[in-house]
């Protein structure tokens, strides 16, 4: 099942993207969580709609260094822990939306990474029971002003921008995380090239992780890493956040 | 003025609190910001009230060393810009509720603050016009596991456990901030002393920074530092939160 979230006029409704007669339609349901999704009888063939992203989070906690090619890359020691921090939910964009780079960072720099979907209230989730309150996946970019980050210590300002934080296009819920190839492209360049299989700490770790430490709501996103290859964006850049049996996430960056 | 938010049965309500005849009486209002704030005919004694937080923000926006006593302590150097950090809207609980110790933490210490309330959507405010989108004054614990900050390095594990953000009693919208007294008491041992003059940044300075960066949307909630003094809380502990022409935020902690 893919899960869409769209808006026409000034309603926002989410829908489920289906293939009928060789075309992809959106039938939008009332419900704002699957388990309460109910198709209304309005059927939009997919090129009509805007996409929004797919859900609006109420935090998005991320998960530092988590490929293990990419901590090789670096030369990093692998960690034992996963590191956590927040990205706020105003930074969130849908997919084709445009990403701002602030006059405030010289260097802001483009992280392909698989994010998961939360579909139930989530505290002290065993690794075990951790399928029960994902609602499925999607693509994101965790946007990054590297030059702030550095600068700051802490990573709130430089990754916290308005628009640095799309997702989308549609949360997949039908997909088995534990090997996906993921691919980011500047442009038409690849940049970014890896598999999920390359995970440090695996989602079900993630989510037993970070549920020891907060509660997560039906909507929350947690994002996974990114691997090797990040770089800087030039005013006018596409990147695409493409990952294997979800689909691909294009934004452009504009000063 | 002075907002309120409380319970009674399932429902939850903005009051406005005042003096009636020598008694503190709570008037319910409809509407969820003060703009639209319009009194029913609800008017309880405040004694029978459970008070809440007095809003639940979308983010908490946080701001690190900010009192200049502070640094010349700590012997550190005043820093030229604030340095900003998120705590999840997860961790908030209100005056009088438990805070929780988690098992991951042998170091979980106070950090009493002021904290500001945003009342209408902000973004790149200047300095100038910060009252139009202030809707008022309220004490905040910004409590930290202090072993896990300093092992993580990025703090919001460390400051982001569910109930490590006690905030309240309620907004007080009408004191000038500039020149209060803050004080944290450990029990009864007054703990942490110092006052707003001693701010490095001044809350006009660190809603424009913040809005350069981030939207801020009604009900959400800066915090500006703590002064000197923090320390370590046990199981069984009272921490009181009191700044002056505001209140007092009182909250136990158990293991």
């Amino acid at each position: 099942m893919r899960t869409v979230r769209f808006q026409i006029g000034e309603k926002v409704s989410y829908g489920l993207l289906e293939e009928r007669g060789g075309e992809r339609v959106v039938t939008e349901v009332s419900g704002e969580t699957p388990g309460e999704f109910a198709p209304t009888k309005m059927v939009l063939p997919l090129e009509e709609v805007k996409l929004l992203a797919p859900v609006m989070p109420s935090k998005i906690v991320c998960v530092g260094l988590n490929y293990r090619d990419h901590a090789q890359e670096m030369d990093l020691p692998i960690p034992e822990e996963p590191l956590l921090f927040l990205k706020p939910p105003t930074a969130v964009v849908g997919p084709g939306d445009v990403v701002v780079m602030p006059p405030q960072s010289q260097d802001v720099q483009y992280e392909a990474e698989l994010a998961f979907v939360i579909s139930r209230q989530a505290r002290k989730v065993s690794p075990e029971n951790a399928d029960k309150y994902i609602w499925g996946y999607t693509c994101f970019n965790d946007v990054t002003a590297r030059d702030l980050q550095a600068r700051d210590g802490q990573w709130s300002r430089a990754k916290g921008f308005d628009t640095f934080a799309p997702l989308g296009p549609w949360i997949e819920s039908e997909v088995d995380p534990t090997d996906l190839e993921i691919n980011c492209y500047l442009n038409d360049r690849r940049v970014q090239h890896s598999r999920t299989s390359e995970f440090i700490f695996s989602i079900p770790e993630i989510l037993a992780y970070i549920t020891e430490v907060m509660t997560l709501l039906p909507g929350d996103v947690v994002i996974t890493g990114t691997p090797p290859g990040v770089g800087p964006v030039e005013d006018g850049d596409r990147v695409t956040v493409e990952i294997e049996g979800i689909g691909r996430l294009m934004n452009s960056f504009r000063r």
